[in-house]
């Protein structure tokens, strides 16, 4: 029941109110937000729990890329604190904020900045629901800032693992290459996502092929709706992503964006499998109403067969449990025992008969 | 019954007649119109009441923002004497006064003016239909006309109510702010009636997925035909304000532009979001004719069952009924005894073979 | 029955023939063709019946708008010798006098003249069809020529009524304001038979979401044939005029064109409420049938109630029917009253489990 | 039975092997090719048969158009002997001999020649099916050869007639109409085509309005198989037509593209056709089986309308069959007659019920 | 059962790892890889087995064309060698080792060579599914290398085959036309499929033509599932082939592209035919519910006959085995026989209704 609280909910925004006000919307979620700066470079990585932002934004450290990683974004305080330091547009702040809006692509020419909107699928196996976590990215010049939902996992935790590792190309390379870790990380979830709807689709696959119950509808029905909703939520990556290549301001070198088309080559298997995967529940759906009408046709087959046999042999006894004086039949020695063998014919005719029509 | 009267309507026009003739086409209304005008700038707002529009349109009171509101174009008189003072084109005045046709912009070089005609929504909860209200633009370098059909409301009074406080962004800024903040209140008001329908969405499938019901049927009928009939009426609010953007003609700064963005993004999510409501109710429609096949089926599966297991016991106390004079089986001890057994075990094989054939 | 020989015919021509040959194809009509020259000035309108059209092709009279109108095409005869007078391909001919062919709009270069042939539709509500008729215009840098089928109805005696009047925008303008006349008109005629579809489709609504029938099935069967012909009829008049709009020719002054606007204006809106009837067909055929299934359902449970009732009852009347020598309850006072109560009590839980199971 | 063998094939080809084998792929056919050349201007036609194909490659006639038809592609010989002679390309060659694939137009720049592989259908009416026999063209500055299947008819005799009538246009012109007669002719076979489909449509729509019945499903299947394949043979000629319009080898004088303009037109009111064929079938196909539900709601109304009479009427006769030995009814001396009495009660009140439900 | 482990799987990547790590990814294979090279010009062919890779890539022998085969991946080594070698980009590298990537075409500006990654078809008509196995080819300015997975088949063994012909095309001409070669086997191969699906198809047209049966259903759901991926397979290959055609980096003869439009003819001729094989199996699936359906209709009416004749008769039998002391009609002589009579005549006449309603 009331399954239907779990239906992704369509973007919101303040109705009737000025643009560009700054107010969180999203899921209501408690806690500190958590505010780090990873500085790296070839030699190592340096992490810093609540830095000066103010400072940062004044002036970078020479020699290092710098990274700065904001969970919390419920906590608007700090997401102002670092918009004011770097004097971000206020549209881009309220983008920030409002987890129900779309994922998008912007530059600010003023700052010179990218800015990204992403989504992050998880799926929830249990309400059979993809829910989503909103990271924006701040793209410039000589560093990166990211934004997170305050949740159990850091987004970008493979990146920093992968980081932390010995000759890591992350380290070696230019910050253009942690932009590039950025998407593909989040392309990955994706996949995972997909990993689990392909092992729940197969295995419902087999049930329904085995044989259609009507619990598989519900099923069908759920799955359905995760896959349209991971495709709404996959499509704009594709266009971002494309964009990114194909960009005019020359935030990415040659290199970079060649591991930028290794991305887009995964979004777009991720969207065919997508397809691939609702021509298959289409078919399933088809293939469950077929077993179903079937089913219908073989049990009016049945009620057919059974009527047939049974209303005339029940008619002939009536006839002879009629009281009339005058029956001759219920004089005759054997009569009982023709009308038994009668009978017998009778049903026999009749269970040939549709032997032959194929009923049975 | 009846509830078709509440379709809307094809858009209409006097045939067989020249263009330009000012004539009302929309539903009948009653009352008289009210003209204002909205005189403002950082300093304060200044509202005068029927105001001598000839003169206002000779010239403008300098230093000011001008808005013209005029409510009740069922009144064309007022309507007229507004187009000649501002030397409108007969075909843009036909276009106002004429509430059955579609949203639009248009350029008019020789007033070097923008006109747009433009839908205001309101669902109606009771007769589950969206209803529409016409609002006319007229934007000129200097000045606004707006054009309202009489209603209990005023669409634009958000608008005023920013103005009056203290600070507002709309008082600060030159008049292009006031044009954005047009199509931001009119998009608000899709997004209103969206929420609306998204609950009204969310309620009937969580009644159809516990379970579905004949009258579920005329909901889904009624709420699918909201959905069209309202995207209907946002689809050209898109290209208009997208038209906006690209704009050749200069009436908003590049400012303005970023504000008129952000209303495109809320624009094409409503839009989104009408896609997703129909993708819902198709499924919710697929799964609502599911249930009723399988309910379908358990019902001749139950009729099956019956037929099967009374039908032949039935029969045999029809044979046991018979007059013959000769029947050994009568004149037994416990004949009637045997029977009795027999008839139980042959109604407890059916329920067994029915058991195993998953009918019961 | 034979309704079907209302079906709208495929496009005719003569098969293996050579192109350009003249030739009538349409339906079989008799009577005499009627040939007229109208010449209107601002001081006023002259009609002179069967005109001498090898003298008007020569030289017009100066100061005058000239429109020959020639009602009749079966009459090849007159077509030719107009065709002659004028030097008209024959291939412009050829499409003159072919009444099956799409609606199209041709710029012949030799004789710099517009050739348009269009489609003016007619609703004949008895048989439910769109009947058209084919309009050819031939329009000149000085003059216009129309040629009609014979009907009881003169497809442009609006213009004609409204150049009648004083002070008529046709008189005091150029030609190529009566050619917007002609676009205009014809439109018209789509609006009417649109608005006597949208009344037929609004009682057959109102009828299917009281009560579905099976003969509503065949009614929407030829409404949505009718919505479909008058697309195809309209679909090209939309290409025309945008063409037009566009035209290098310089048929059009400006100001004319604005007027065009405004009949694609009403083109496009009529294709929109094309579409929106048939968008309310396909869900009223949908509902029609889910009211169809619903009713199959209660059909169903009625039998199964019934059977379910009945069927034991019989059989245990069936029982005490039995004609053993020994059967106790026979022999006890009160063995038939308490057998009918026991039989209410079978009926009556029935009656109470199919309530519970929503059933009745 | 064994219908399918009927079924269009897909376009073969030799597999592994190197492109431009000279391979006949098509029907088996046996029989001698024939071979003529044609040679004309205005004043006559001359026919030899059997021509020295090398002499005509080398040199012309001058004063004359030439046209080699060549019947009986099997005999791949002939085609080999002609290609040598003209000196043809092995895959233009290749696609001669290919009786199973598309229709396609190839500028060869070596020889500036253009060759159209195109497709002449047949409606073959008793196993409802489209033929199709391959017709290739060659088209070159001053000659032009076709290569036709051996066939029973020559598809394009009506061209040759048409050369042998007095003042014949094709005579008169230079070749390049010939090559548009070749066009016109082929389209002229289409229409021939749908103009069969045409009447068995209508008289297949009149019999299923009438009173659907088992059998219309399969000729509905069969027309449709026949639509989408002939829309699959059209389509291309449409292209094809269109950029020998477009030409940029100017292989056609400006008079003769208005001819090729006509047979587009033709093409494209075909192809018209075909997609309202499709539509028709669409819904004479929802229109039988929606014939088909109400026929299956009416047999179980009449099925549920006789249980409900005669199963409470059988019950109520079973118990005055019971045999207690108290049942004081039995005694009564009109018991008989008040229970028949009763029945008919109980008959009539159910026979109004159903009428009331409009079961019957 | 568990057939769903044939359906193919979605495109895989090693998740939150960096781009280009080289790593199989695909069916677990055992056994060596082979690696040849393949030596050829007009004079002969010349195969080394295990040739010194690094000495190939340094120098090639002049006067000969050279081309590289190696037969199993999974043997990730030997990739690497042959990478490291001809000092290849990671990332071409690892989706050569992917095998459930998509295929694709690429352009390597630093080493100037093109990539191609192909999917080679393989019916399995047991399963009922399509197997694909991929190929990546690697095309440098003089020489080939082509990759494998290790399998029973060498793909390219046609062309080995047709190269040691003498007098091959192959062996006399440059590089490009064994590149040609390449796309024009792989093309083969779907064809293959192609051929094999059509024979299935038919054979099930023909038997659901002479009567649907429940397997059929399954048939179809396998057919749809094997055209639907092999549509997904073939369709990046139409666009491979026609960014080689119109390829900008010269890596293919005019002469070469020719042969490059015959192939991608088939490959278009191929995506028809799938095509039509979809809308056949959407008619089939189509008539196979339309004869459920009138099968249903026949049984239900088979029902409602014999409900009707025999219902009212045992009603009849029933009012005779009344025990009513006073039934005048059971004193009379010939009552029985009259009795049998009427029952006669009722059955008769409901015999006689059901005939005329078509029921029988």
């Amino acid at each position: 029941m009331a399954k239907s609280k779990h239906r992704p909910k369509i973007s919101k925004h303040s109705v009737f109110s000025s643009a560009g006000t700054p107010k969180y919307i999203g899921k209501p979620i408690e806690g500190e937000a958590e505010l780090r700066l990873i500085q790296y470079n070839n030699a190592g990585v340096l992490i810093t729990e609540n830095p000066n932002i103010e400072q940062i934004a004044r002036k970078r450290e020479p020699g290092f890329n710098h990274w700065i990683d904001l969970e919390g974004i419920h906590f608007t305080k700090l997401v102002e604190r670092t918009a004011a330091a770097f004097d971000l547009h206020p549209l881009l702040v309220e983008d920030i904020l409002n987890t129900t809006q779309k994922a998008k692509l912007e530059y600010f020419e003023k700052n010179d900045l990218l800015f990204a909107c992403l989504k992050v699928p998880r799926r929830n196996p249990q309400s059979q629901t993809i829910e989503t976590e909103q990271v924006s990215l701040i793209l410039m010049r000589d560093m990166a800032i990211s934004f997170q939902e305050l949740d159990n996992t850091d987004v970008f935790s493979p990146i920093l693992e992968r980081m932390n590792r010995e000759n890591s190309k992350t380290k070696r390379s230019r910050i253009d290459y942690l932009f590039y870790s950025f998407f593909d990380t989040i392309t990955d979830y994706y996949y995972l996502s997909l990993s689990e709807i392909e092992e729940a689709l197969e295995s419902l696959e087999e049930e329904i092929l085995a044989e259609a119950r009507p619990l598989h509808q519900q099923r069908l029905f759920y799955l359905k709706r995760e896959i349209i909703y991971l495709k709404k939520s996959l499509s704009p990556l594709k266009e971002i992503i494309g964009q990114l290549i194909r960009d005019d301001h020359h935030f990415f070198t040659d290199e970079s964006k060649n591991y930028l088309k290794d991305v887009l080559d995964h979004v777009t298997e991720n969207l065919d499998s997508i397809d691939t995967f609702r021509d298959d529940i289409e078919s399933l759906t088809s293939n469950y109403h077929s077993q179903l009408s079937n089913k219908m046709n073989s049990v009016m087959k049945t009620l057919t067969v059974l009527t047939a046999i049974f209303m005339p042999l029940t008619f002939i006894v009536g006839i002879y449990g009629m009281n009339f004086d005058n029956m001759p039949e219920l004089r005759q020695q054997n009569g009982y025992f023709y009308t038994l063998a009668a009978m017998a014919l009778v049903a026999a005719s009749f269970w040939i008969y549709f032997k032959w029509k194929k009923y049975i």
